[in-house]
């Protein structure tokens, strides 16, 4: 197997050309197969192209809450890291994450709870439109959950990808019955990665016309 | 399907008891079982333990290391966040990524080559012995490939788990046949968070006792 030549600059469009290929026919606004593909990108991983499930409209008005600016709260400082701050900056919008705040630790300890479940608590003091993205923790969907039923918080979008073994394909059952609008990776599989590639194509779509 | 009810300090005991009770019958020593699970953990895949490959004597080396104090060296700030700051403070050990250096970006542009590339090229001048984490740039392992066969760096361990279409493939065969102790993850799926999840593997093996 020999090593093809291509040019830094075209490494992801000779990728996406590979993914759109593998991928095939799926009936799917280009903004969703955008997102898929980025997921795809990211993880080489195609079985996201079926567990990757959309509320009604979730893209489009995710995609209008950062055109007019928003935070994108995460869960891990590996999320955190990982969504483009080039594309944040050019619409006015920001990132957020409250992980590693020492009141966040003390705070979870209190209630014998997560720090990524206080992390959500913190989440409803911030102004104006958020998204929420969750990568890693479930127990930050099930505190989500909670906060959302008793309106303490509002996201424009929940992306709720958690990767794992314990509570997290039920913790996304329980998002998907909210009632936010959300971008959910049924089943075991997602990450921190996942959650900052979903951030990415939808910023991407904005920002690179 | 009900929420289990585990205790935060549990999750992570009760994830790891379900791994190994689905891996199964595996013929590895403990600290590459280790290292396997600890990739499932993070990915929710179970694909791992047929793809990982690890040199012979590439885990006691790098564990020999990490206790005399070594530094790793990542190609993303992602890889670079993941891997736990605690376990290294206790090793002494340090962590390094430099792609976002600004010198960084003007090398590879005037090399006409990726960062990741230029990051290799800097990490020869680091003292002392280095593990390299390669979790994205295919084109990282590459450029490590030439250097090492020009005696420019000798490092202790290479974790070559980029992801990808482009080169992905063929980069992690090249480096099985450099004659650098790896642990790489052959065809096209890795990451930021395999690579880190490999470094804290190994970190956790030695601070967790």
């Amino acid at each position: 197997m020999n090593i093809e030549h291509v040019l830094p600059s075209d490494i992801e469009k000779r990728s996406m050309e590979i993914i759109e290929e593998e991928l095939g026919e799926i009936e799917l606004s280009s903004e969703k197969r955008s997102i898929i593909k980025r997921v795809i990108h990211t993880s080489a991983d195609f079985d996201y192209a079926r567990t990757l499930r959309f509320s009604s409209s979730a893209v489009e008005r995710a995609l209008q809450a950062l055109r007019q600016g928003c935070t994108i709260i995460t869960d891990t400082n590996m999320a955190y890291t990982g969504i483009s701050q080039v594309a944040l900056k050019k619409l006015n919008c920001q990132k957020m994450c409250f992980m590693a705040d020492p009141d966040i630790a003390a705070q979870a300890k209190t209630a014998g709870t997560t720090r990524a479940s206080a992390c959500m608590d913190r989440a409803c003091k911030v102004k104006g439109p958020v998204i929420i993205a969750v990568g890693n923790a479930p127990t930050a969907l099930l505190r989500l959950d909670e906060l959302v039923r008793a309106e303490k918080i509002q996201p424009v979008l929940v992306i709720g990808v958690p990767v794992g073994f314990v509570n997290v394909v039920q913790a996304k059952e329980v998002i998907i019955k909210t009632g936010v609008p959300y971008i959910i990776a049924v089943g075991r599989k997602g990450g921190s990665n996942i959650a900052a590639a979903i951030c990415n194509a939808l910023l991407y779509t904005l920002t690179r016309k």
